[in-house]
């Protein structure tokens, strides 16, 4: 294998993946794929597991050392829930080798990269990342080589980036065939409130409406269309995974579920005064935008 | 064609479909394909549209005139938004045979069955169905002959059911794949709200909740992953359908409506409140019965 040392088509010697699941699974087979790195080393709590994400090559070896896992590691992926990302920073550091650069997959930025931020040493590096790429198929046995191509990944930098290793983790992405959005932090968590956290808190409460109905109508399971099942897909998802989201972007997620209660109210008082004609511009409106996507 | 005259192998001479759209072309393939009727006749608005529901073998025939349309009929399909339903049933009650069986694919029953059973005179019947096989891919140029293979088709009956209608039209529904489910039509009604109606609110507050933001953040439109594609999807509905659904349903809808605001301030105020292991229960348990289903 030629190993251009420098720019796009750098090669690493060791990446290391804290979290192989569908996110971390998916970026191992992509590393192996192209021939990012010489070596993918996978590290989790389950060696069972790990060893499943071997046998479909996301990773090369496995370890649930974390000291061993990381060590000599040119770049570490944490994919694992958002409020155990800077626990998993802090537990990494001492074994690092010098310009280690570590990044993550977590679905909100701006609180742990302020956590993060403040614990790291000038010689290794952070960049927060997110590719937006999840789904309520979770686990590595979900995980493709090809789940970021044509994807976004979103980089939040902070103030104190160091522009190379910033540069090295677009240059992977994009070998990913991913697209890179560079972003502040805050305008990514606040974006994401209503691309994400916002939807997925009505699918839970859509959950939750339907469950109360359905102890007492049996009838109910049976009588749900695509609709529904479209719109509740997400509610299937890791409970741990969100509660995280919803733990570290409160102040963004709060004030979207006051700007879609408002206009959830304003819906149901156009029904309440039969304005349906004003209600049929509304879902006109909705159409429109939904059908630009 | 062997034309068995009784029961399940029941043969029409001729049956209407009123809207050929995504719904009336797909009753109108399957009954062509299982041979339920010597003829098929497509009644709409637009002609051009009605010929080309030709050329897919939805209707042998079309037109654009209702009397000639219904003439001679066994039984008039109408799939029409459902306030125009009771519209067209007193249209075309002058020119229907003694005997014709009306049905109806509307969304919401006990108002228009009401409605609807006011008008009819002894020779002629109406049995209220509701097939859940609805989508945001409207037109006969979506529909397919086994679109209500294995999906339920509901029917509301009133207290003056003709017990024979009742069975031919369910008849033709399970020669169409269709599982059956008869059911009072609030109680139909009831279960829709929370199943269908509320959803599809929630939908529609999604989109404008993004809209708005995007209105003002261009990056918004790229950073949606497949969580917000699928709770959304269905916002792309036809606005006219949806309008009329929450017209005729608006009791139930807003009582359901009650109960998803309950359940939205609920998680609200546990994310004020940092009660997050609370939180972590309730999305569990919407991921539980998610997944049940």
């Amino acid at each position: 294998v030629v190993n251009f040392v420098l720019g796009f088509y750098m090669k690493f010697k060791k990446i290391a993946i804290i979290g192989v699941g569908l996110i971390g699974g998916s970026f191992g087979m992509c590393i192996k794929k192209k021939r990012i790195a010489s070596e993918v080393m996978g590290i989790g709590r389950n060696l069972s597991r790990l060893n499943k994400a071997v046998k479909l090559r996301a990773i090369d070896r496995a370890t649930i050392d974390m000291k061993e896992g990381v060590k000599g590691a040119d770049i570490v992926f944490i994919s694992v829930p958002v409020k155990t990302i800077p626990v998993i920073v802090k537990k990494i550091l001492p074994f690092l080798k010098k310009g280690c650069i570590i990044t993550d997959a977590g679905s909100t930025k701006a609180e742990i990269l302020k956590e993060i931020e403040k614990m790291l040493s000038k010689n290794i590096n952070f960049v927060a990342g997110h590719p937006i790429a999840g789904s309520e198929n979770q686990g590595a046995g979900n995980a493709r080589p090809d789940l970021f191509k044509n994807a976004f990944c979103v980089l939040t930098p902070g103030k104190r980036i160091n522009k190379s290793a910033l540069k090295q983790i677009i240059n992977i992405w994009k070998r990913c065939g991913a697209k890179i959005m560079v972003m502040d932090p805050k305008e990514h968590d606040r974006i994401l409130s209503a691309t994400s956290h916002i939807p997925h808190i009505a699918a839970i409460a859509l959950m939750h409406v339907f469950s109360d109905l359905a102890g007492i109508k049996k009838e109910a399971k049976l009588l749900i269309g695509g609709g529904f099942r479209d719109t509740t897909r997400i509610a299937a998802s890791s409970a741990e995974m969100w509660k995280d989201i919803f733990e570290t972007n409160s102040i963004e997620v709060l004030k979207a579920l006051t700007e879609f209660k408002r206009k959830i109210t304003k819906i149901e008082s156009l029904i309440k005064n039969k304005d349906f004609d004003r209600l049929n511009k509304i879902l006109k409106h909705a159409k429109e935008v939904r059908e630009a996507l």
